[in-house]
Order: structure tokens, then C-alpha cells, then sequence
């Protein structure tokens, strides 16, 4: 599956893209962005501290004859519904035309620097959708709730999931408001601002192929299903949740904000990373079985959570790292998320969210969330400045990274997913 | 808020309106169809047993000034979109139009027999919610599930609710097929088609207004937010719910299917039969509470869900009546539901869809679910032709009705919304 876009020799005539740790030409992740000149949303490749607009590109017939139009939108749509051949096919054109120094100067007129970008949610998100397929954060939040079962039974066997709100998924740097909502304090109900809230350290997957209702997705055929990757903040509000989710699960503890980073880096991209599947030490039902996905069904992204506050921000200090995780400890692949969602007929559609759910590792310093990370709010974190977090403080900004390194292929990465807590 | 529209003695051209159970004029409700004759989507009104189009009305100049291309669209959105002022004047002007002998001529070149038109979901359904606001439902299915705790301490605070799956809503009359999922059966996980598949009969409440994220809709503006009301069956797989639904609600056992009724009956069109909020014997939270929506916040429509059978239908019998309940069961009203759902300041969208939970009475005959008549399948109900039914066979089709009706008033309908079990 390594081609040519993949050569650790490969460089690019955008100078800031070799050695970028994010975007180096091997990465060419898609997202839609808003140049700061005006004229609307469009499509955009990052490539080092640059963004090349396809809709310029493609007036430039840059990119082999595919029309401007499917480039000049405000989401990712039209081009996932263009194919997984056409995807593969305009990477090797991108690769071609960013590396290529006959290409430099018709090229040149395409690019925008990325700070002046304004960026956009990739798709419309027909739906939303959130798993919970991070085994060691099923585990640890278990073990707060439920010390006798941490895991359910149900919990090796499926992927367990829930439906997320659409309308509530906001880009990465959207600021994101401290609901109000009703709770349980001791005993009493009140309606008052979160006073739990918290991050959750996920990975976000694309869809890119629709399937009509009735017609599940077979595992063998689910990978294709999925147009690309990105990273996800599942902020939640834990007293809101706690209180509200019997027996129907999470609503309005979820529903205020969910952060998504603006690159959707393609499964091109990210074929060096590719790893084994969570060794689960049983048989899964056939319907999520795949010797082939056993084998490199998983990925290996690299997850960092950061933190800055209003008082290490005013004082010129670097963000804090609050833990690292990988995308290893996932319980199940994108693959066996997406049979399992259609296993019973579920339509998926072009532009479709999936969140994985909380990544966390099993050690110390590999967690996903402040839940886990304070016991709950109860063994508050010291932070490199002296202060102290249970939960989130207004100001506070949460940022994930990903990042994908191994021996004999270039690092590429994610960007960031970033939000700051506002009243 | 009655006004001429609602005038007992008002009768129409269109002759099949006059002493229609469902859509006499004093109702006018709104859905999207294509004729047979093809020409796409278009916005109607339902006038006994024909669609008036408002796209070919709108061409007449019958509907003053509002233009076609508002009415020629696959969804009730813009329309929607155009405010409550735009559809309270509509329904003044069809009221006119579909009364008044001048208009008979211009106006039957307007009208395609139902029976004739292809109906579809009424919006592009942004984000879908499903509550639990049926207090006896959630009496009834917590007594088979917590014998000691059947409304858990949240249930009369507030509306509990979760997301739905809005790629599975289907328009009345399409197909349902049986979902094959996991389930764990006699302690063994197994994946097989559903044996507990059932239907749940709700209330469907259409948004019509948007809010931004963050800003909560307060309690006495709610009302405004909803454009109009409809049916709902939330088709439940009982036994891949069971297995899936700990810790975070239910997915595969609902996505596979939730019928809606086609016509959008409106606020005006309900006005007569508002009525007194459920009693809760306790007061609510500020942000849930209101005084005029307490004297007249709820709704009281009759529903009614029949079944047939392929033996019935092959013996030519009549569906039969399983059981009636009310809207009056409901123990939050539509605003408490748009307040609730929004005071974290989640944004709904034009379009958004509120399920309100299945409906049950409090009386034997009144469950709107067969996990409730048959006590989760273990007490099968015996039909009039002798079949008996513990969940639905293949060929099963089930039918809500829901009919309005008060002195004073005449009575309107929703029509109908109905499904037919499939392999």
C-alpha cells in the first residue's frame, strides 16, 4: 500500500513543509478553509505552514481535470462522494505538483499561509456518532462508578456506542461556553454552571461512503467506508451527566460543544502507521472479525493533551503536557466501529462523524480525561505553576495533538484540537 | 388565539374536506410530496383526501405575495425557516383560498389526490432527540427492569432524553426491516435477527426556529420554537437493546428504523385542544417552569395504534385496535422539552426533530409498546383472529393514528404513520 507519496526522500517546494513535523508532503491531510482575502469557503491541502487551495489549483488545472466546482465548497462532501479512487488519485497529483519545482511557480499562486486561514467543520456531520472503544478509560471510569464491574459484560463483545449531536460539534479554536444545566448536589436538585467540566481526549473518524438502510457494511469492506482520520474533544460536563443519564445515557452533559481539529489526514497518509488490532485474547463475532484487520487493522497515533491557563498564559509559560496516550489502545479498529454500526441496517452517510471515544493508556500520565486524571475531582493535578485543576477553569485551554512517528517513514501529524473554557 | 380559521362552520370547495376526521379546513397541515406525474418535491397542504400544492398555488398567485420556490423544495425547511408570522398568514390565506367559492376554479388545478402522491420525511432532519417524557411508559418498562426503582430520582426533575439516529427516520408506509444484532441469549452471545422487535408510539415535534450555541431558549419563548407536531413510531429491537444499552443508552437496538407521519399539523391548527400540563404534585426548576404553560402547555391529541397481520389481511379482516392512550400522558409539554434541551445552550437547528418517548395510559389497554402489553414477551397477546403476538412477526404492519377532539371544535386529524415488518 506504500507508493511513491510515501518516499522519506520526497521534499517539497514549499520550504516550510520539509521537516514539518505535521505536514511534511508525505501527510496532505484535506480540510475547508476560509481565505482572509474573502471569497469564500473552500478546500484546502496543508502543507507545512501553508494551506494550497484546490479550488485555485483546480482553476489552474493543476489537478488533472477535476472540476473547481468540487473544491469551491464549504465542506468536504462533494469530494468524498467523489471516491476513494479519486482521493487516491489527487494525493499522487498533490505529491506530484508540491514536490516537483516545475510546478513551483503556477503553484506559488495557490498557497495562503495558514495563520490567516479561517477553518471550518470538514463536513456537514449528517450525523454524529461516539463510541467508547477505549478499553483502559472504559476501565478507569468504571472502576470510579462501578469498583465491582468496571467493565460491563457487553463490553468485549461490542463496541459500545451512542448517538452525539450534530449541531454541537464546533472547529478547533471555537471558544466553548460552560453550560448551565440541573444537577444533583447533595442531595438537592439545582440548576447552576458546570462545576465538573472536563475534556475528553478522542480520535475522530470521517465517512466518506454511504450505505442504504438495511445493507450493512461487511467488515472486509469497512475500511473503505472511511475517507480519513482527525482529532476529537469530547467536553463534558460530569455533574450535568452524572445526574441526567439513567437509563438512556449521555445527553445535555455532551451536547454543549464537541471540538474537531480541522485536517482529516487520509488513510494514505497513514498506511506506514497502521498496527494490530487490541489483542483481546478472545474470538469476536464474525460479523467484526477480519484476519486481515488483526494483522494491521489498528493505528498508531501518538495523542498529547496540553493545557495553558490564564495565569500561565500571562506569565509567558509554555503549555503544560497533562498526558500522552495512543491510538493503540483502542478496543476496537475503525473498521469493526463501522460493522458494527451497520450491522443492523444503520445508513451511514458521506460525512458522517465517528469519535472513538476516551483514549487513555494503562499507566500513569496516559490519561484521556480529568475524570480520570483527579479520581473524579478528587485528587485535584498540581500544575507546573502551583496551581491546582479538579476540573477545567474558565480560560483554561485544552489542546490534543497527534502525532505519528515510526522507523523508515516520515512523522506526520494532526495539527491541533484546541478550545478554551468561556463562560 | 382561535381566529376565523378554526370557525365551526367553515367548510371547503374541496368536497372530501367537508366532515373529514383527519383534514377538514379548520387543520391544514403541511408535509413535502411528489405528484405522480412527476416534477420533484414539492410543499402541500392536506385538504380531506387531496394535497393542495403550494408550489402550483404559489405559481396562481394564490398565495400573496410568498414565492413558488419556497414550495418547490424536498423539505419544509426554508419554509420553516420563514417564521412563525409567514405560517400563521399562510394558514389565514389557504383558509381563504380552500373556503371560498371564487377560488374553487384557480384552486382545483392545485389539488392531486393523496392516495396518488409519493410522501417523504418532512425535513432533512438536522439532529434528531428522542425523550422519555411518557411517565406511564416509564412506569411500565421500569417496573420490568427495576422492580424496586421503576422511575429513577431524575425522571420528575427533568426530561430525560437521549440522541437519535437521523439517517434512520423514514417517511410512513416504507418498509421496516428486521435488524440482525448482537445479543446475549441464555448467557451466550449470539448475532442473529431480532426476536424482540417492537414498536413504541409517540408524539413527533417539529423545530422550526434556531438557536444559536450558547444560548439557552427560556421556557416562555419555546412554544415559538416549535413548528409543528406529528407521529412517531420509534422501532425498538428489545433484545439487542437489552445488550447493548449499559452504560451509554441505546444505538443499534432503535437505529434501524423510527417512522414519522408526513403531515406536519401546526400550533394554530392544535389550538383548540390545548390543555392543562401533567400534574407532577411538585414544583420544577425555574428554567422549567411556567405559568401559562402550566394552564395550557400540554396537548391532547388521541392515539390509537392497529395492527395487521398477513393472515389478517389475507382473511380480509380489519386491522385491529391494540390500544389508545393520549398526549395528556406526556409529563413534560413540547416547550419544557425545548427548554430543557437547549438550557446548556445546545443549538437546535431548523428542522430538528423531538421524539417525546413512547406514550402509555395508565390502564390496561393503553400500553404503547408491546414490551408493555406482553410484559416483555412473557404474556403474548392474543388477537382477534386467534394469532398471538409477544413481539411483531415479519409481515406485521403497525398503524398510529392520532385524532384531536373537543366540543366546541371541529375534529382534526394526523393521519396516519405506518410500517410493515420485512425480513
Amino acid at each position: 500500500m506504500l507508493d511513491e507519496t510515501h518516499d522519506t526522500r520526497l521534499g517539497s517546494w514549499v520550504r516550510s513543509a520539509n521537516g514539518h513535523q505535521h505536514f511534511p508532503i508525505q501527510n496532505l491531510p484535506f480540510g475547508v478553509f476560509s481565505p482572509a482575502e474573502g471569497g469564500g469557503a473552500r478546500i484546502g491541502v496543508a502543507i507545512g505552514e501553508e494551506v494550497f487551495d484546490l479550488s485555485d489549483a483546480a482553476k489552474l488545472s493543476l489537478l488533472e481535470g477535476l472540476p473547481a466546482d468540487i473544491f469551491q465548497q464549504a465542506s468536504l462532501e462533494p469530494l468524498m462522494a467523489a471516491g476513494l479512487t479519486t482521493r487516491r488519485q489527487l494525493r499522487k497529483t498533490l505529491s506530484r505538483v508540491l514536490s516537483q519545482e516545475a510546478y513551483a511557480d503556477s503553484g506559488a499562486r495557490c498557497l495562503r499561509r495558514s495563520v490567516d486561514c479561517e477553518f471550518v467543520v470538514p463536513t456537514t456531520i449528517p450525523d454524529y456518532t461516539d463510541f467508547y472503544a477505549g478499553v483502559y478509560h472504559a476501565l478507569a471510569a468504571g472502576k470510579l462508578f462501578r469498583p465491582n464491574e468496571p467493565l460491563l459484560p457487553n463490553y468485549e463483545h461490542l463496541p459500545v456506542g451512542y448517538h452525539g449531536r450534530s449541531s454541537s460539534v464546533i472547529i478547533s479554536t471555537a471558544d466553548v461556553h460552560r453550560p448551565t444545566g440541573q444537577m444533583n448536589l447533595d442531595q438537592t436538585v439545582q440548576v447552576t454552571k458546570s462545576r465538573k467540566l472536563d475534556f475528553e481526549v478522542e480520535f475522530a473518524i470521517w465517512i466518506g461512503k454511504a450505505n442504504e438502510r438495511g445493507n450493512p457494511v461487511a467488515i472486509g469492506k469497512a475500511s473503505e467506508a472511511v475517507w480519513g482520520y482527525g482529532l476529537l474533544n469530547d467536553w463534558s460536563a460530569r455533574d450535568i451527566q452524572a445526574w441526567e443519564y439513567r437509563p438512556l445515557g449521555p445527553f445535555l452533559g455532551k451536547n454543549f460543544a464537541t471540538s474537531v481539529s480541522p485536517w482529516v489526514v487520509t488513510p494514505e497518509a497513514l498506511a506506514p502507521f497502521r498496527t494490530a488490532s487490541f489483542d483481546k485474547g478472545h474470538a469476536v463475532s464474525a460479523y467484526l472479525s477480519d484476519e486481515h484487520d488483526g494483522s494491521s487493522g489498528g493505528l498508531d497515533v501518538i495523542l498529547e493533551v496540553l493545557l495553558s491557563t490564564d495565569a500561565s498564559r500571562e506569565a509567558g509559560l509554555s503549555r503544560f503536557s497533562l498526558a500522552n496516550m495512543s491510538t493503540r489502545y483502542l478496543y476496537w479498529t475503525p473498521a469493526q466501529l463501522v460493522a458494527h454500526h451497520t450491522v443492523g441496517g444503520c445508513p451511514l452517510r458521506v460525512g458522517d462523524l465517528l469519535g472513538t471515544g476516551t483514549i487513555s493508556g494503562p499507566s500513569s500520565g496516559e490519561e484521556g480525561s480529568l475524570l480520570e486524571a483527579t479520581k473524579n475531582g478528587v485528587k485535584p493535578l498540581v500544575l507546573p505553576n502551583g496551581e491546582w485543576r479538579a476540573f477545567l477553569n474558565d480560560g483554561d485551554e485544552v489542546t490534543i495533538r497527534g502525532i505519528c512517528e515510526r522507523e523508515g517513514a516520515v512523522t506526520i501529524g494532526f495539527g491541533e484540537c484546541t478550545g478554551r473554557i468561556c463562560d
